[in-house]
């Protein structure tokens, strides 16, 4: 077979709900790019598509959220789990969808009267993970799938497909509540995975890489994206940081100096050769986030 | 005119799209308690509605977006900007929703044939707050408003309630991106606000308080809410953390022992008196989150 290109995120011409006859005509789409196991993923970089196929006496399916068993521990002869499942091979790779905000393509096998066949029913993102004892005892690791909106633009279906997002949202005063405090969806781009990658997910003002197995950093836009800022997603226009110093940038409790000195804090922005800021985006954030601030006195 | 109480978020009988003839009616459902002013807000603890009603020549309101323009600076004669705005009363409270994520009420006064009306039109969230000259030449204070989905649970209209967020979270891989690389989302709960005043907004692993005009910290939950984990949304099970431990918590970098010593990381958590913390809680993260990680050895 030809080697398919590794994609993440939605194919064109492949709509949640696409309907094929089997692996191979999945494979063939390029909707998952292997034709038994249950992961597409590449080292380093994530998990692009999973198939569910009932494998798993440990997977969950709640429809917009599914709780997924991670892989490994099985005995090849009778399927039943064996050894401790390690956070290692695709496993890890589905971990690192959480720290990096890459989607997944979620595939489901339906069982029909005349047969399977396998249903394609969009993005999902990775929106936490942990391990726990599975119903052998041993071992496993799971990861909590959420599905984003439709690819693309909202449908008709869109109200379905936000769900499980509207349900985190949902009602200020209501009770019980479900939803975390802090929704903090990673999105990954070319550009912040070019900026972490360039400062090897250093915080570029105070130098520390969280870590906890992978490293965490986020790309912080040095002048807004969105009406009215309007900044560009580029690479000149973003900055490498931990969430912290993200948080005081957009607070405007920072600025940054043409000459990279910090203002409002002390030290220097750490910089890169290859990674060259624009000045005109750091001066947009001095005047209407910093600078109002820093001249506000008592506050 | 009688008293009514302060309230944040929706109001039960009132639901997006509701009249209301006049500011005397929208103030007797409790809408927005203010019978002149366009803010209605509470020293400390944010703003619960605002009234558009045309009256600053620097608002801009794309529907789901509403660019606002803060208050202040005017001439009580002639309405024009004279001088500056600062970021305090009113403002500095709407700003305060950006860090705490409290919703807030949105009324439009409608122009129509026969007079004018008023139609609350739902809850938006304060996604940033920034300061510029406006058309006068002189600062203004500015703040992005976002539609949330509508009250409640997802109704007909949701997938227009919810196209702001569907826009930020719509296809990987489209171009141009206009969505930020991470979203964060701030809810404000009864516990949360509850564990950050105990704490003062200082983070309970390290200490540190963020600070940009405004305090900022999350509340972190122990054992996560929601499906498969179920924890509660209590006092005893939540943490006030600054955003890095927050990542780092979430991720299991590091765990606490039942004496709340910390695994992974040096010290002690920082504990006070009136906010008990669940052992179960902790022991459910350490096995479940922290135990398994620090045990993988190679990662």
């Amino acid at each position: 077979m030809a080697k398919l290109p590794f994609v993440f995120g939605p194919l064109a011409g492949v709509a949640p709900g696409h309907e094929f006859r089997n692996r191979l005509e999945l494979y063939g789409a390029g909707v998952h790019t292997q034709t038994q196991a249950g992961i597409s993923a590449r080292q380093g970089e994530g998990a692009a598509s999973i198939v569910l196929s009932g494998g798993y006496e440990d997977d969950e399916d709640f429809g917009d959220v599914i709780i997924y068993t991670g892989r490994g521990g099985r005995s090849a002869e009778s399927r039943q789990q064996v050894a401790d499942q390690t956070l290692t091979g695709s496993n890890l790779e589905l971990a690192r969808n959480y720290t990096t905000g890459l989607p997944l393509r979620v595939t489901r096998k339906v069982e029909a009267r005349n047969g399977s066949f396998y249903r394609y029913d969009g993005l999902y993102r990775v929106a936490g993970y942990w391990a726990e004892p599975g119903k052998s005892g041993l071992r496993v690791w799971r990861f909590r799938l959420e599905l984003l909106p439709n690819d693309g633009a909202p449908s008709p279906d869109a109200a379905a497909a936000v769900s499980a997002v509207a349900e985190e949202m949902a009602a200020y005063g209501s009770a019980p509540r479900r939803a975390s405090t802090v929704l903090r969806i990673v999105r990954d781009t070319a550009i912040s995975r070019a900026v972490k990658a360039l400062h090897d997910y250093h915080c570029q003002v105070c130098g520390v890489q969280l870590r906890g197995g992978l490293p965490y950093a986020e790309a912080a836009h040095i002048r807004p994206l969105g009406a009215p800022h309007h900044g560009p997603d580029a690479l000149a226009n973003v900055l490498c940081l931990c969430a912290n110093h993200h948080v005081l940038f957009d607070l405007g409790a920072f600025g940054i100096a043409p000459d990279f000195q910090l203002l409002g804090l002390p030290g220097q922005l750490i910089i890169k050769k290859k990674h060259l800021i624009g000045a005109e985006f750091l001066a947009y954030h001095r005047a209407h986030f910093y600078e109002p601030q820093a001249n506000a006195g008592q506050k």
